[in-house]
């Protein structure tokens, strides 16, 4: 339990998110003195749907992937894994070190059975309205064709158990006629092809964002490139829009009347509601927060991983795999 | 002389040009009678500071590279080009086929020693104020190491010559502490490490719009997904902005009233400040500009060009590089 802003914000997330949902319960892995103290507890406690388990190593933003997962074997995050590895949990959320969620994750739970590398996907806002999935993220940053193409069955999987019925898969590309893509992506293409899923072929950078596909598969340094830059652009945007609203007495003024407006548009493309990344790939399901997440961001990342798991989501990449046992075992081919 | 809205867009911006630079001159490329028939030719032949060259032929935006390299002879492009390497022109501005760009200006005009292959380099703006150069954007897809340390060089080079002291030249990288980047990037480091140029190391994809670095390195296929990506969510938002101001009768007013305001916001980002990519490494300054532009744009991309070509931005890559002459041929290495 943690996160940029400690206990109180990961606790009022939990009580909101058990509010919502009434069939939901939840281990608090953490030290349990500092859960049991913290105000927010009380209420959690009193709806009898929220139980500590006391873990009393935690994992630092600054430790060493390494160092967390031999180290501190009874971090809370191992400690969160286990307990889904042991089916007591039907998921774990985590505030905390990507690269220690990476590797402790993948330690505790393993991958699921022709899975080389679990990958991270995460939902982002479309002009369509919906959402389009995108991965990976940055788990990967050195990625061979079949990579690719098992993101895209992960991917399709998670797609599918988010309630579209045949989601559209496409690789990342360059556009331009002369340049159909680099060496990777020309081959990731072919594989797809021969995958249990609709592949529609390539979209640019720019066709993301306008709903083209359901699932857009890259690799983990393009993708890392890509939604980094996004958040750049949106921040860089909403910086400036707030400047000129700023700028003297009238654009106050004028501030003030659209502010309704203006606030209904920060509502619309608010990041928080797409907080929660999912690891792909791991026999258990496995949110990553953003570490800076209010209250509200951290609920939905808890209500994400409630969904992956009512929607059986290990089991659905597990049976399409099933369904191409020559892509089980890639290396070997 | 085309893009996508042909000579009335082009003329128009050719005449913009030539009224705001008083020592400039241009040769207007294409059919010659097209371009004499236009209204708005006869203003800028009462400039005595355009002329008219003929080109009977046209690269199509269909046209795949090698067709328009070697079966279009006359094309405009072609013959455009041949102008700068005749030292007839001081450089050239497209709006045409990119593939047939870089394969005919690569052809016509060949590349500085040292430099394997052309980049393409545009200008981003960024919170700062200032605008970020970032290269390469689509011409290599597939890159060494070597290819990203001379694009490093190259676009210090512009950036210098277009007024920056001493470039800060970054490496696109990721972020999480795991991850310090694909094998690609870390040997690039390396390589830039040991140029003659101002490397501060690693910047992520939101870095690019802080104004980090002046300079921002990396290979074809990430660049030109995060620059489409930039795009796609400048546009997204653009759009959820403009629907938010028309929902309803309120809403309505509010937009009349904050419509100073949110026309300061739409000048300041305005992309068509920023149109005019400069291929870089050829023995000539060419600059391509977006097929859309229209006038104002497309004037911005003349601009680019002019400007490029007063500062020596050949010789200065030149020079550069005769400064490491281990790095000339780094494939011969």
């Amino acid at each position: 339990m943690g996160g940029d802003h400690g206990l109180p914000v990961t606790l009022a997330a939990c009580l909101d998110f058990l509010k919502r949902d009434s069939l939901a319960s939840l281990l608090l892995v953490g030290r349990e003195s500092d859960i049991r103290s913290a105000p927010a507890f009380a209420a959690l406690q009193a709806s009898s749907r929220a139980h500590v388990i006391h873990a009393p190593e935690v994992v630092e933003m600054g430790d060493p992937p390494a160092v967390a997962l031999r180290s501190k074997r009874q971090s809370s995050m191992r400690l969160a894994f286990e307990q889904v590895g042991l089916g007591h949990a039907h998921g774990a959320v985590s505030a905390g070190n990507t690269g220690a969620l990476m590797a402790i994750s993948r330690n505790v739970l393993k991958t699921i059975e022709g899975i080389d590398r679990p990958a991270i996907a995460t939902f982002i806002p479309n002009r369509s309205g919906s959402s389009t999935l995108m991965l990976d993220l940055g788990a990967n940053v050195d990625c061979t064709a079949e990579h690719l193409a098992q993101f895209g069955l992960m991917g399709s999987a998670l797609s599918t158990a988010m309630g579209v019925l045949q989601p559209r898969v496409a690789l990342l590309n360059v556009g331009e006629e002369v340049i159909k893509g680099n060496e990777l992506v020309k081959q990731a293409a072919e594989q797809l092809r021969q995958m249990p899923l609709h592949f529609i072929g390539n979209v640019e950078g720019n066709d993301v964002f306008k709903g083209a596909a359901d699932v857009v598969v890259c690799d983990g340094f393009v993708g890392n490139v890509a939604l980094k830059t996004s958040e750049g652009v949106a921040q860089m945007l909403g910086a400036f829009l707030k400047e000129e609203f700023r700028r003297g007495l009238f654009s106050r003024l004028a501030a003030l009347i659209a502010s309704p407006v203006l606030r209904a548009f920060v509502k619309r493309v608010d990041h928080r509601r797409y907080n929660g990344a999912v690891l792909l790939g791991l026999r258990g399901v496995v949110v990553k927060s953003h570490g800076s997440a209010d209250a509200y961001g951290f609920r939905h990342a808890l209500e994400r991983a409630a969904e992956a798991a009512r929607h059986r989501l290990v089991q659905r990449i597990s049976e399409s795999l099933a369904e191409r046992p020559e892509f089980l075992r890639p290396s070997e081919s």
